[in-house]
């Protein structure tokens, strides 16, 4: 059976309650990753010195507690995550998991971290969820919308109109992450035409690209888990995210999102040249 | 009358009194930027459409709210603010404002940014605030010393010593802020021998090295207000916080801070060089 033949059409009140649980593993894997977080911080913290590696610790605990979650819940589902790998499934719906994505900022005890959970219909990302713990935030994207929820309240999210590059924000995550000499040459002549460059934000960046906050994300190197939380996000917000080719990014890659369509297939261009 | 010879001693109830009245003057700013972070989100703010300028207005509202507060409780303190310019006083003791540091993160809905507010001795900033409103810390520091304030809990901040730089954090806000070419230069040799580099990030950085989490700061082209409410943080903490001349950076400039003095000293030697 191929993936595609695989795919699970999922109606409304199943996304609900698949949301609903995508932002239950967020908030486990927060609740597991937070007393990480600036350990360096807790005075009486005594595993804070001596070979304690706080992110790698609260990156395979928040991943086995989401994962013994989903076993819990839907034992027929698969599990896809960044730590532990792929473990099968009877269904083709498949749990694709970054507990710590943004490992640099955490380590830094920076803010622009989140948990990744994505929930994959067998060929492609369904529905999304970044959470941020410590500032206490969740994005969702999914058939249904994209929103922000935060202290009870929702904000519905949506991408802004930005057709030239003259007046675009456009955010990576660090110029070093680019893998191949070509493709940071191509993000520095993105960037040199752009109002507004700025490196830093990981998930985040995707996340205030759908709020209208942000134009264009472009990095590279990305795996499956890193991106297919935040495709539904963006995509849900009205944005569009492929590879540099112009391909859907499921698998990660080199990646691009932008909130407006235009301005999208304007970078394409540019990226397509630089990676054919 | 020199500025030296204008400085003024506090006993440490003095110095306990302004801190808290920093804090207060921190948190009346945050009040007056917050409905304009993220504006675009606000469903109902008509105001977010037609030349609508979130951080311009935030900035002004933030800074005539902390200056009319500076006058009403210490009208004969003087004041510097980054949007209005100085107004002297009678006393020596100024207040140092920049409403939002990290301009470019609050308009991209990031969270790196916060109000910083120094009390100037006369001669060098004696304390210094922090205060993200969003997440609701308020890093101070001061004579009597360094500490994180989060929903009622305090945790004092220690830098972490690190002697060599292969095994440093390294931080700045953007490549492109160094306004020289040996300065950006220089940046990428010291970041290359790290062990870790990451851009982004502006005053947080500086309280995350006085956190134990960051262990070197390098910018340049910073304002006195940049600065002024982040020496006494990192000082503080037991960090080093100079010019790259290794001289004092009250007025900005091209700035280094470590979290270890021996590792300060050692960077001095190639930054010092690179603008000898």
């Amino acid at each position: 059976m191929s993936s595609q033949s695989a795919v699970i059409r999922l109606t409304d009140d199943e996304i609900r309650e698949y949301l609903a649980f995508a932002c239950r593993l967020g908030e486990l894997g927060g609740e597991v990753i937070l007393p990480h977080f600036r350990a360096a911080l807790a005075v009486d913290n005594k595993a804070a010195s001596g070979g304690y590696d706080p992110v790698t610790i609260a990156d395979r605990a928040a991943e086995e507690a989401i994962s013994r979650e989903i076993a819990r819940v839907h034992p027929e589902h698969a599990i896809h995550g960044e730590e532990h790998g792929r473990s099968p499934g009877v269904s083709p719906l498949c749990w694709v998991i970054d507990p710590i994505d943004g490992t640099r900022a955490f380590i830094l005890g920076q803010l622009h971290w989140g948990v990744l959970i994505a929930l994959n219909d067998g060929a492609r990302p369904l529905l999304g969820v970044m959470h941020q713990p410590y500032v206490g935030e969740t994005f969702l994207g999914s058939p249904l919308g994209a929103v922000l929820r935060r202290n009870g309240t929702e904000h519905r999210l949506h991408a802004r109109a930005c057709a030239n590059l003259r007046d675009a924000a456009v955010c990576a995550s660090h110029p070093d992450q680019f893998a191949r000499r070509e493709e940071r040459a191509a993000f520095d002549l993105v960037a040199s035409k752009a109002r507004l460059a700025r490196f830093g934000g990981d998930c985040y960046n995707y996340c205030l690209l759908a709020a209208g906050l942000i134009d264009v994300v472009i990095e590279s190197a990305l795996f499956a888990y890193d991106v297919q939380a935040l495709i539904p996000i963006v995509e849900a917000a009205g944005g569009v995210m492929t590879g540099w080719d112009g391909q859907p990014c499921y698998q990660g890659g080199a990646v691009i999102a932008a909130g407006d369509p235009a301005l999208h297939r304007t970078l394409l261009e540019v990226l397509g040249w630089a990676v054919a």
